[in-house]
């Protein structure tokens, strides 16, 4: 059997769920993983009343953790430029590294990765992405006969229990401080509803899908702020519902990488995932479509991931974040993509108004499929609710401008179709 | 880069998508499998007009394959007895082994697995179960610091392909013959239908889940043969579709095993995955829920699979076969189970009929949740339509005879719904 000794730097609830589940899953990571996990030493600058860590030792600096006799660091302190300096020295050190931190891996991941390739040690971080689901071990080696053309996914756990609830009729601002008080969004949410934190996520599953470098952060990102309630009804009416969605696809050696609302038809895999599900479906051209799905979050689940790692690390001659990487990750130009769209246009009930909306679209040589006028008259205002036929990204930004800009329109919302 | 030099055995579909994959994503497989894979012989007993294996080594007589000099056997020939043979040959000749062959795996895998111990060699099977969906590494690695307590599974794509077509109003007996014109449902469709192939396929996963032996072939095995298109719609009545599934639980040691019709949610993931889609549901201690869905059949899925093992065999220390095992599989009594019943019943529309039905379930102490007469009245004979509370296996079959044993009844049909 192998074994490892690991210094395990964090003490808050992820870190103490690895604590418990190498002491409670012992038997099993030793048999299934071939695997005896000695955990070392623990950086932690204060006690956790929540867990006692017996006769292990304890380092309040947790860069002192680096110096102990171990073979692995388990990075799971978050953030990102401490995590960095954290790692980048852990590595110097011949250290191998864990990590469940997605933003560390998002912004210096290349760094991170060709450090530990110059120093031959391995860097892993399954539970960056969808916790302990094993999205990442998936695509890197189930899938290494195969080449990906399409990764699909709902990435962030808090924007998907908070739209889930939004589709049974909640509103969103109750149901952001109920996930709050459920402990499944943050005191500051603003970065998973604003879509970065599936932002990060994607980037990280495109890099490793498409063999590039992480991707530049500046690709298109929206969050779901901006959504309300009434858009679940018109789009069920449709056949469809409202997700938040992260999307790479490999395009004649340019990546579409993207993360934003979309309307998805209702009886599709991801619109069945509710609350604070993950899950990816991923395009091969082997396998046809792939879904894998589980809990997004949550301290056992996030251990199981770091526990994979180790049990890669000491068995396996894969190396994940090796450099077999193109030298350069070209995105495709945002604005280049097509899109179909919803449209919801609260608009003065007058005659006519319908025939200055439709011209805006007109005017940009955008078709309609169908248009309506609901029926949910407030102050003399009714919404119309149009889907339009594909058209470029460029002209989106001028026509919401131009459609806002009539006298009779005071409110205007646009919601991309997914379609494949 | 690892090297394997692989003699494949057979020359039929599954065995040219392998050869076409390794030589078409061969860069791939280099790369991220960090495996360069040779193949040095095939052994076909004929030529394949559908494809040229160019200058590699051919062997009429398959079991010569294993005297090349090759370090694995890829075993393509299907069937039980004589791959059992071939692949013990291989075994006593200090050659891995990949198969496909879910039959001979579920019959012979305890002997296998132990003559490749005493040989020091390993014996892989990813593709036996969903073909290339990786289910097999899913559950033993990157699940190896998991307890899993139970999977549900619906392992049989032409099953569920003829399941998903009733749903939507087809008839039993036509979409059959179409599965079988459209190359989904073999010539003789006994094997799938009865739910044999999915009773072989849970068997192994239970095997590895739950570190047993292979279990004994008698566990309860019920196919969907019996399954009417008007079943469907009175499910759906009640939120419910009808799915072929297969189940294994771990229940204080004991194992529960059973494949089987059921009524499962319509909006559970397992309902939603349609045609020939596989898909298993799987619970950990750690995880919670996981999913995970592919195309469950198709040369190149499965050879996507072969090449995963191939990839593992090369770079990893695991050894999924290993006899970690407990010395037996203890089943429960499948009698001793309990489940709620759908019942459709074919009664005479005469007054006391409904009395005379409910006063059976009555006798058994069997309560009845809902029960409905059906207007879709023919020849004087109307379905009525049950759920009943939950109630033991062992008292099923007195309990449909006994109502058939009424004058006034002359059909009986029940399927079992499976509530978690």
């Amino acid at each position: 059997m192998k074994k490892l000794k690991i210094g395990i730097c964090g003490w808050g609830n992820v870190a103490t769920g690895l604590f418990n589940t190498i002491k409670n899953n012992n038997d099993k990571i030793r048999l299934n993983g071939n695997l005896d996990i000695e955990i070392v030493v623990i950086g932690a600058r204060r006690d956790n009343p929540k867990c006692n860590p017996g006769d292990i030792k304890i380092e309040r600096d947790i860069f002192d953790v680096i110096d102990n006799e171990i073979d692995v660091v388990v990075e799971l302190i978050g953030g990102v430029e401490v995590a960095r300096d954290l790692i980048l020295k852990a590595i110097k050190n011949k250290k191998h590294v864990v990590t469940a931190n997605k933003a560390v891996i998002f912004h210096h991941g290349d760094e991170i990765f060709n450090e530990a390739s110059a120093n031959g040690v391995k860097v892993l971080f399954e539970s960056s992405v969808c916790a302990g689901t094993p999205i990442i071990k998936l695509l890197t080696e189930e899938l290494s006969a195969n080449n990906v053309t399409k990764i699909a996914g709902m990435l962030n756990g808090t924007s998907n229990f908070i739209l889930s609830n939004m589709e049974e009729g909640a509103d969103f601002k109750p149901i952001l401080e109920l996930a709050q008080k459920e402990g499944y969004a943050e005191p500051d949410p603003t970065f998973d509803i604003e879509g970065m934190d599936a932002a990060h996520k994607i980037g990280i599953l495109s890099s490793l899908a498409f063999g590039t470098p992480l991707p530049p952060g500046d690709f298109y990102v929206e969050g779901i702020s901006k959504i309300e309630k009434i858009d679940f009804k018109y789009a069920k009416e449709m056949g469809y519902t409202v997700k938040h969605l992260a999307v790479c696809k490999n395009n004649e050696d340019k990546i579409e990488l993207r993360a934003h609302p979309v309307l998805i038809k209702d009886n599709s895999y991801l619109a069945n995932l509710k609350s604070v599900r993950n899950g990816i479906e991923v395009e091969t051209d082997l396998l046809g479509t792939l879904h894998i799905a589980g809990s997004g979050a949550g301290q056992e689940s996030t251990a199981s991931g770091v526990v994979s790692d180790l049990v890669h690390l000491a068995n396996s001659n894969i190396n994940i974040s090796k450099s077999t990487k193109k030298n350069k990750c070209d995105l495709i130009d945002f604005l280049s993509l097509s899109f179909q769209y919803y449209f919801y246009i609260k608009a003065e009930d007058i005659p006519g108004v319908m025939a200055s909306i439709t011209s805006m679209f007109a005017e940009k040589g955008v078709g309609i499929e169908s248009i309506v006028q609901k029926e949910d008259l407030k102050e003399n205002m009714v919404p119309i609710v149009l889907i339009t036929d594909p058209f470029i990204e460029s002209d989106h930004k001028d026509l919401v401008t131009n459609i806002l800009n009539l006298d009779s329109v005071n409110e205007v919302r646009s919601i991309r179709i997914e379609t494949d």
